[in-house]
């Protein structure tokens, strides 16, 4: 696993090179990170040819340590103008490490309007023209499996991606073959659009796991972490039971639930969304509705699952929390079948459902359909695959639709919707919103499990003190997962369970020969925020951009009477000692 | 004139105040960027309560100094994010300064939904209740002279300020009390908009011209600077023959006139769109068509005129160069008669033609009408009062149209779009266009005349050598002119008369009793500069946008086999003096 793969969609050629030397010890979002800052101009376009995108499995991808196959995708963010990384799971994270591949780097263009499919297997790459083009993912996915056959593995685009709108993500297929799997922010599927590439066919028949230097250390280690896992109460209790919808009750009771467009922090009718009616609808109606299962190969949390319609069909995956919050309080909607046929949409079409979702509140709030009206909104998202003008706006996101409807409450950062928190209630998380290199992600740091769980400190949600310094901590704590390729969820069981670190810094040691220890973890965290940060500098990111939007000053919350009051020199301070040099060259 | 009137649009009180010390010597747009950056907070959103709405007129403003009618408005713009000066002639520009206004200063938010209208008389200031809501400037400007009276002048927004547009200009009334004069750039109408202010009635009744100080020396000067006007072959011969629109042949000849969304520097039917043939037309047609009319009281050069169909009713104003091409050239239309009833509406609607034109172009080039399609085109610009989404995405501008059709060929800086010259052809104007802190404007800096007339210099448009220098010295003059309230076409009297500068100098010696001379000019222009520069970085802007896009690079000129190839360095260069500290309090 020391190959780099290039394809350039210009000339055609796709070239297996060995990994640079200054790029050892990252995996992930590091490595997609420091290519990004290594080979794209800071000036680059993000739909130009000058931008890369780079898709990268952890430093873990490729073994049997729990939860260790996600995909980093990374590039210069047609939504934010800086860099981004946004990260999936399903099957072809796992898949591109057999394959002896580190990194995956597309980079040119080619000619507009011309779609090429990339095949990967151990005999080599090559690009063939599209036989898929116009088809959104299930067709698409469908179309190619059948094609491939079941071994494999696709990255793929649906509609959305090929008309670049910058709300557009890059789809996976889970272990079921189907695309339910997407790295959703940050408008990465516009990328893969504009590089002209519509899918990622990924063969690892032949290939084993990647080696390990030592095999026994390593199964011990894996051993302690799974057991770490599965005896924590979120990892092995609330998120197993009732996926990560488990967080809609919590949130709710914290007064930190964005509803209709965070006009309050609490949702009425938020039970109807809850965890456990999710997990009660899809158990009584049965069929294809299943419980507990995986998002890639070697999860032992099983957060996901099917949902099936009222005859027991399926309609889509389980709805995550982020989908069930976009399409239901954040838009007055209380209907888990909609939720579920909107996230299915999603799926099909590549877009995040958090932007997505974040235009429809929006649409709602300047009058163009009511708050609640779910098949007025339903109808909205099939129209971003038809290309009305309408539709193209809601699948270019928030920051825009807000925009061109003129309106003064835009829940965005750097061009990006926020995600399901209130940062007047759950301030820890809106410095991280604001500060985050990433834009607005709930996946940038998970401050608000010190601010809601005593999870990773305990610091008062609706107080600033503590504030700036937890959103670093949990900032460079999300890095350094990111580079993993873990599942960030198990960043609850490093929170409390001390051995699960200590385990995974050991199966790291045992699979590559290092000796880190957990503080190498941290460093390796900071590490990549460095780059990421000069990285955006010099695509003109400055402080300015650190900022959440005015209304979050200006209008109290209606449970805590609260505002978001983190001055600018606090915002200033999250991350200030890791800026400041320009890094570029620092990847080593 | 040395008074500034304050008006908060929250709680509806209008204030007079004397003009601070530090902003002495100022006027114009170095006075709406001088308030800009002391009041204005750097961070603030520019459709919200922070932003301030400012207008001045110039420091000749109120004199009887040939075209030195000019009234600047400043604000955060909603387009650059950073801060932004339009100016117009009409007739305010002279009312605000016979009202002994310096300044005026809109703050604050009135609530959402609400409209006033600000009444200005030698009797003191007050806000009442909008009457004209939802009317466009030409309705509403005929109701409100209707109220007011002839003597009133009017500064307004049509639909488009009112839905917050991004394209929005602000409407000044001519002399003939038709709102046909637009501070056009910027979507400084979007601002107007959101401060719920509808429109300014100005009336001088009562109030004489300003006092001079000398004013036997100021008829002197006075005179020496028409004569100079007058005897100038651009001033008081091509422009005053046949408007702006002279500039039609110059550029197609120099394979500067960008056509078809920028993808060829020549049209093939330019003579259809030339001031002679608008000049022709009009003078046969007869009816209320008209020539050689002033835009504001004093103007010598009259280079505008009224458009009459072809039963001799007005359509509207004479085009300028810029809407004959941006409803020309750019998107293959050679029909006067539909770029007449273009900038009509435009008018009407209170939207900038030159982002308008460039949103239509790109719906051509994305395929949603062909090139050429004047009539489809005019239906679209139509959609923007109707609040359609593609009408307001058209009201938008062209880099948010850029961005949801996923477009490659944008042609826009910092989020404006660029205006006629193809810079590739015309590198001095592709520097300015690059590096003006106010966005790609034709006004930032006239370094074409140097380019292609050989005026103020004489540099090769198509090498790099003396480019960036050029540039520079082409904002300065053209900032220092943009604080005298003077129309920008004098310039090429500037360039080619050094009595015509001395005259102005004169003039503003005998007016405010001080000894400047030619120099001091100078030093006011970049002295405006310098403090835009530091209000743009601390607002987020850094070197990062000071670029064109990528396609000016990447594909050549059709007619010079040229690309834009100024060097990052060499863009840094232009104003790199002018930068590095934060001027803030230097406004003095």
């Amino acid at each position: 696993m020391n190959q780099i793969l290039r394809v350039d969609m210009t000339t055609g050629r796709c070239v297996f090179q060995p990994r640079p030397a200054p790029l050892s010890g990252l995996g992930g979002r590091g490595l997609t990170s420091a290519l990004t800052a290594l080979e794209t101009p800071a000036a680059a376009e993000p739909l130009g040819p000058r931008n890369r995108l780079i898709f990268a499995p952890g430093l873990l991808g490729g073994t049997n340590c729990a939860n260790s196959g996600r995909i980093s995708v990374g590039a210069k963010s047609p939504l934010t103008g800086g860099v981004k990384e946004a990260n999936s799971g399903g099957q072809p994270g796992g898949h591109l490490a057999r394959l002896g591949l580190s990194a995956l780097i597309v980079e040119g263009q080619a000619p507009d309007g011309e779609l090429q499919i990339l095949e990967i297997s151990r005999d080599g790459a090559r690009l063939v023209p599209s036989t898929v083009t116009g088809l959104n993912n299930y067709p698409a996915a469908e179309a190619l499996q059948a094609r491939y056959g079941p071994a494999v593995s696709l990255i793929l685009i649906g509609r959305a991606g090929e008309m670049r709108l910058a709300a557009s993500s890059v789809a996976f297929t889970d272990v079921s073959g189907a695309p339910t799997r997407h790295a959703g922010r940050g408008g990465l599927g516009a990328v893969m659009g504009a590089k002209g590439l519509k899918a990622v066919a990924l063969d690892p028949t032949g290939c084993p796991n990647p080696p390990l230097r030592d095999p026994e250390a390593f199964r011990r280690a894996a051993d302690r972490f799974v057991a770490a896992l599965k005896s924590h109460p979120v990892c092995g209790g609330s998120l197993a039971e009732y996926g990560s919808a488990a967080m809609m009750g919590l949130f709710d009771e914290a007064g930190a639930l964005p509803t209709r467009n965070f006009s309050s922090g609490r949702f009425e009718r938020a039970e109807a969304l809850s965890g456990e009616r999710l997990r009660a609808l899809t158990e009584e109606r049965g069929g294809q509705g299943r419980i507990r299962k995986g998002c890639m190969t070697g999860c032992v949390m099983r957060c996901s699952g099917d949902f099936p319609d009222v005859h027991g069909r399926l309609v889509g995956k389980w709805p995550d929390f982020e989908t069930l919050w976009s399409f239901g309080p954040n838009v007055g909607v209380d209907d888990l079948d909609a939720v579920a046929r909107f996230g299915r949409l999603c799926d099909d079409l590549g877009v995040d459902t958090i932007d997505v979702g974040a235009s429809l509140a929006l649409l709602m709030e300047a009058g163009v359909l009511p708050f609640g009206d779910a098949a007025g909104a339903l109808r909205l998202v099939e129209e971003i695959g038809q290309g009305s003008p309408l539709g193209r706006l809601v699948g270019s996101g928030a920051a825009v639709v807000g925009k061109v409807y003129g309106l003064r409450r835009v829940p965005q950062v750097k061009g990006q919707a926020l995600s399901a928190f209130d940062p007047r209630s759950v301030k820890g998380q809106g410095a991280t919103f604001a500060t985050s290199p990433q834009g607005p992600d709930h996946t940038a740091g998970l401050s608000y499990a010190a601010n809601l769980l005593a999870a990773g400190g305990d610091v008062d949600p609706l107080q600033r003190e503590g504030q700036a310094d937890l959103s670093r901590r949990s900032q460079v704590m999300a890095a350094a997962v990111d580079a993993l390729g873990l599942c960030l969820f198990v960043s609850f069981a490093f929170f409390d369970t001390p051995s699960a670190l200590e385990a995974v810094a050991d199966m790291l040691n045992a699979r590559h020969g290092w000796s880190l220890t957990v503080n190498d973890l941290e460093t390796l965290g900071e590490k990549i925020l460095k780059i990421e940060l000069a990285f955006n500098r010099r695509a003109g990111l400055t402080e300015a951009a650190d900022r959440l939007p005015e209304f979050f000053a200006s209008e109290t919350s209606d449970v805590h009477g609260s505002t978001f009051d983190l001055s600018e020199e606090e915002l200033d301070s999250v991350l200030g000692d890791l800026k400041g040099r320009d890094l570029t060259k620092d990847a080593d």
